[in-house]
């Protein structure tokens, strides 16, 4: 641990994706909803897996994606995430690390290995996503650390830790910190699935002024609002301070104090859609903790985004920075 | 274990490859040498691990990743080798099963691990591979079958194995088999070292007429030859009655009673090098098993070929049977 302020601290599932090409008769025949994301029970991940073609492990979250895309841009970033101590829990940890991402939570107690993700790919690049949480499900609220919360600049949150018990209680506690210490809070809803359970929970939050920004796609937004997605995108800009929409191959927009911001995805060819709205947040928030427009924030999102759909898994592989100056 | 006779029987290494991106300034601050395999030990595998980046986890191992491709290609293939009861072992035994590859070797019994390479990924897309070898180093001579081996079309054998005493037995053995079966032996030299440590050997095999198909690239042939590439490439082909010369972007030779083939590489934007002799075996032996001629059997590598260095892994992730039709 360090007592140097983190530009973006995160919490988040701590899961590594197991990603595999498959045909769109697989997701029927498996009776997946294309391009969604399920929780499923370790029986079901074993016979998921089975099923399933040749993977490619890669590390994987949805707020710890966008933290390596972060760190990769210079940004200062921490992780609050549970892996167990097993391979898969080691191979989690190495990768945050190496990628320039403080991970000082130790692995979890409980009789859970670490959370998997086994991802379809189809042709067209559609991902679809089966999570067995694991050692994530049991995230403690003691992995919060007061201070870093306090002196964090942002506190990114991950929709999809709202749905087990012990992290949301924990999120709910960084929460709590944040607001006190003025440490910005973002949001992040993550999936439709997330905001039909939580709806209510998602819209209190946002009610009682604790999301400052929130990154969500047009139907998640849409969900929330319980309208057609323009119109909830309307309601949610007046209701949040900076909302940020992505809006997949039509690219994205954010809006702040009543202003529409828009930017086009960029021409690339699409191998796999994992982790396109988690690097775009990163490349977003790289350019915030930077102080740029938000132009140009919406613009590295989409840069950052583009490189990652154009390979398998939602980690990047190129140098960053390297596309941000090109 | 099924008894209907394969196309290609393989004896090769059972190793999950973690693949990173690298400066060619860490390799050289790691004493790398670039575009080399190294054998490394336990202690040296977790400090390089821990000095490199990010990594991707994809099967690997010589052999297997040129089985997996014939598979894809309709090839009917069993692999010989040795992974231990870990969550690794695992991953490489679902990788091979689910490319349609028959895998009936029990876990080791020793303390050793499911063996892994460390690949560096320079910005050029060359690969630096550094192999702890674990479990896969006591492959036992008793995973030999004397009838799939009698019955196989075609027997290829991994040169890397020819290194640990145990595989290097059962290799032998494996040889016998199918000498006294008519089985074709295929054989692949794999990398400098490999060759240099084992010449006297190699060498023997092919005056012994123990080698109907030699794989090798250019640089391998003069080392075994011990002269220059071109002219090791005219006595090995006086000695062997296939052989098969791969010359990474120049493309490959073929030559074969005294007839020379040639198939220029095909344009593609190279990531990632990991696999590139290795699958272009599987599309020419995939072309063998299927009575095409020379010229089709090298074209049908060259584009196996380009498909596993457009990408992170030496496992084909697009459709090869569709790459050939086009």
């Amino acid at each position: 641990m360090t007592d140097t302020p983190y530009d973006v601290l995160a919490i988040g599932n701590a899961i590594v994706d197991v990603i595999s090409s498959a045909s769109d008769a697989f997701i029927t025949d498996q009776k997946l909803v294309k391009g969604g994301m399920d929780l499923i029970d370790a029986e079901r991940a074993v016979g998921l897996y089975e099923a399933m073609g040749p993977g490619k492990q890669v590390s994987g979250g949805a707020a710890a994606n966008t933290l390596s895309g972060l760190a990769m841009l210079g940004a200062k970033c921490s992780f609050i995430g549970q892996v167990a101590d097993d391979e898969l829990g080691k191979f989690y940890a190495h990768d945050l690390r190496a990628a320039g991402v403080d991970f000082a939570v130790p692995p979890g107690a409980e009789d859970a290995p670490t959370g998997r993700c086994l991802i379809l790919v189809t042709p067209d690049g559609e991902r679809t996503m089966n999570t067995f949480l694991g050692a994530s499900h049991y995230l403690p609220a003691s992995a919060i650390s007061d201070d870093a919360v306090s002196n964090a600049r942002i506190l990114f949150l991950e929709g999809y830790m709202w749905d087990p018990p012990e992290p949301r209680a924990a999120m709910r506690q960084a929460i709590e910190i944040a607001r006190k210490a003025r440490t910005e809070i973002a949001f992040g809803t993550c999936a439709d699935f997330c905001v039909r359970t939580h709806r209510e929970d998602f819209r209190k939050l946002i009610d009682d002024n604790m999301i400052d920004i929130l990154f969500a796609n047009e139907e998640e937004a849409g969900i929330l609002e319980d309208s057609d997605p323009e119109a909830a995108i309307e309601t949610l800009a007046r209701d949040v301070p900076l909302l940020v929409i992505t809006r997949g191959p039509r690219g994205a927009i954010a809006i702040q104090d009543g202003k529409r911001y828009e930017v086009a995805a960029l021409p690339t060819s699409v191998v796999d859609t994992t982790g396109a709205g988690d690097l775009f947040a990163a490349g977003f928030l790289a350019g915030r903790v930077k102080g740029e427009s938000i132009d140009r924030c919406l613009q590295m999102g989409a840069i950052v985004a583009a490189e990652i759909v154009s390979h398998f898994g939602a980690r990047p592989e190129k140098n960053l920075q390297r596309l941000m100056d090109e």
